[in-house]
């Protein structure tokens, strides 16, 4: 469920007035656009954006751009991009990292519905002339490349049919190759980039139920390597999004000063979708709610939005 | 260009009336069929499907593989699919073989536009609730499973943009590759994967200024190894597809018997497309028309049916 709060009625052009009144003269009035905006589903939003365009011939993400800063700035730009269009950028940001971000590739990619990933391939060549596997392939090498490319490109069956002979033989060849520490086993990259999300579950819970223990916590080796970390997060996302993403913002909100980025992306990608049960899960790991983690950490109009994303009300 | 002769006005009932009464009674109109069908691009097909249906309560597809029989009857079968739907049953019937057929998978990866591609991939999951990509994998191994799995998962970029430092250095990657013989390097496999077509076409011409010789000349090795020649089939289809299919029909109609499965697989995947382009080269390459060396090696409703296809008038 989403934790936006989101009127019935909603005018468009008197959505952009307001925008274009909040950010004239001297100042910007930053509580005018988190009202606004914090209260917008993004199909809304594209028509606030088409509305704003034709009232003022001016684009409203360049002018919010020229207008804010920081990590406000950041976060109103990704929450008023269409999400595949957001998700494009994201994966791009990470793409251009001195070393490119496995974990926001594997996030996008295991976690959003085939057709959203679809969604996000396309928006990425509209923006960036290329296609995102090509850019991730062009900026990693060896196993990371491999597994991450086979999960950008991937088109996962979206039914419900499971198959349970494969879900045995497969819970098998992944146990095997854990216990021989061959992660980087091309079968491994097969199985979790191509077969359907309900039939990763049913062989990750036929691993359980033979080993004993979930496969994620086997894939908690000794070694630190990269490619075990990506491994994980990748079973970690195709198996249980909301507790991935829960984790993400517990891990976010830990570091010193706070990871921003990683805890805008999750509320910003997640306000409309699923983030009330990711804080439901968040409060009871933590035992603190979400919002008071969030408030805590924050300050000033970042802080605000984020808590509007979060359904706080004033 | 298309090589169908299709007229401005059809009527689509008129045409489903004359399939049920070619179908009824003792024998079938094979003439009757063939002069309908062989005279209809996809979306008429389509319509006069579903008029048929509405008139009949019948599916014409079953009935039709019901009454006929052979290479005609896979022929018409094979015409009257919808394309997506088309290119994902050959891919099925390629990937079911007792050696998987890797010349089809790579035909269909390659010279499909990467919406098309992605219709298949689409067409395929509905009607075998497997992804194409999970079942390419599960029946290839090794070299030739990454080199399919890579190809079969592309959603290249279509645009015109293309990066001239890429293609110069993309060329020395592949010439290496093909010097020192390692043509599994996975940045072989990279390149052939993501790059976007017209991308791929700089790369090759800067190889082949650079060589004075082209890469698939050069991949014509002394090994005739497996992957080798799927490697080779891909560049050739990626690089000039429609001297790729003006060879896949030589080569069919060389053999002895003919192999009517690639006969029948160019003429009706390109019928509507560019087999008169084909045409011509074949009639170049060949010093003999198309239409004649078919007749040569075909007979009977399948004959006709290849015949009309090709554009001949009786």
């Amino acid at each position: 469920m989403a934790t936006i709060d989101v009127p019935n009625q909603v005018s468009f052009v008197e959505d952009a007035e307001a925008l274009r009144k909040a950010c004239q003269g001297w100042g910007t009035d930053e509580k005018t656009i988190i009202s606004v905006l914090g209260h917008r589903n993004a199909a809304q939003i594209k028509q606030i954006r088409l509305a704003y365009e034709k009232l003022y011939q001016e684009d409203l993400i360049k002018r919010l751009e020229s207008e804010l800063s920081g990590d406000f700035e950041r976060a109103v730009y990704r929450w008023i991009l269409d999400p595949a269009d957001r998700d494009a950028v994201l994966a791009n940001v990470a793409i251009r990292k001195t070393s490119l971000d496995h974990h926001v590739i594997i996030e996008i990619s295991c976690t959003r519905s085939p057709e959203e990933l679809l969604a996000v391939r396309r928006a990425y060549q509209a923006r960036y002339k290329h296609s995102l596997e090509e850019d991730v392939a062009a900026h990693t090498k060896g196993d990371i490349r491999k597994l991450l490319v086979a999960l950008v490109c991937a088109f996962r069956y979206d039914g419900e049919e499971i198959n349970a002979r494969v879900a045995n033989s497969e819970a098998n060849i992944l146990h095997d190759a854990i216990k021989d520490r061959t992660f980087n086993h091309e079968e491994v990259i097969r199985i979790l980039s191509t077969r359907s999300k309900m039939q990763l579950l049913a062989t990750f819970n036929r691993y359980r139920d033979d080993q004993g223990t979930s496969i994620t916590k086997n894939l908690l080796g000794d070694s630190d390597a990269a490619f075990l970390v990506a491994l994980r997060t990748a079973v970690r996302c195709l198996n249980d999004p909301k507790k991935y993403f829960e984790k993400v913002l517990r891990n976010s909100i830990k570091r010193i000063g706070a990871d921003e980025d990683a805890l805008t992306r999750v509320i910003v990608t997640r306000a409309e979708k699923d983030l009330k049960e990711i804080k439901d899960l968040y409060h009871k790991r933590n035992s603190v709610p979400l919002d008071q983690a969030v408030a805590k950490e924050t300050s000033g109009a970042y802080k605000a939005l984020l808590l509007t994303l979060l359904g706080k009300e004033d």
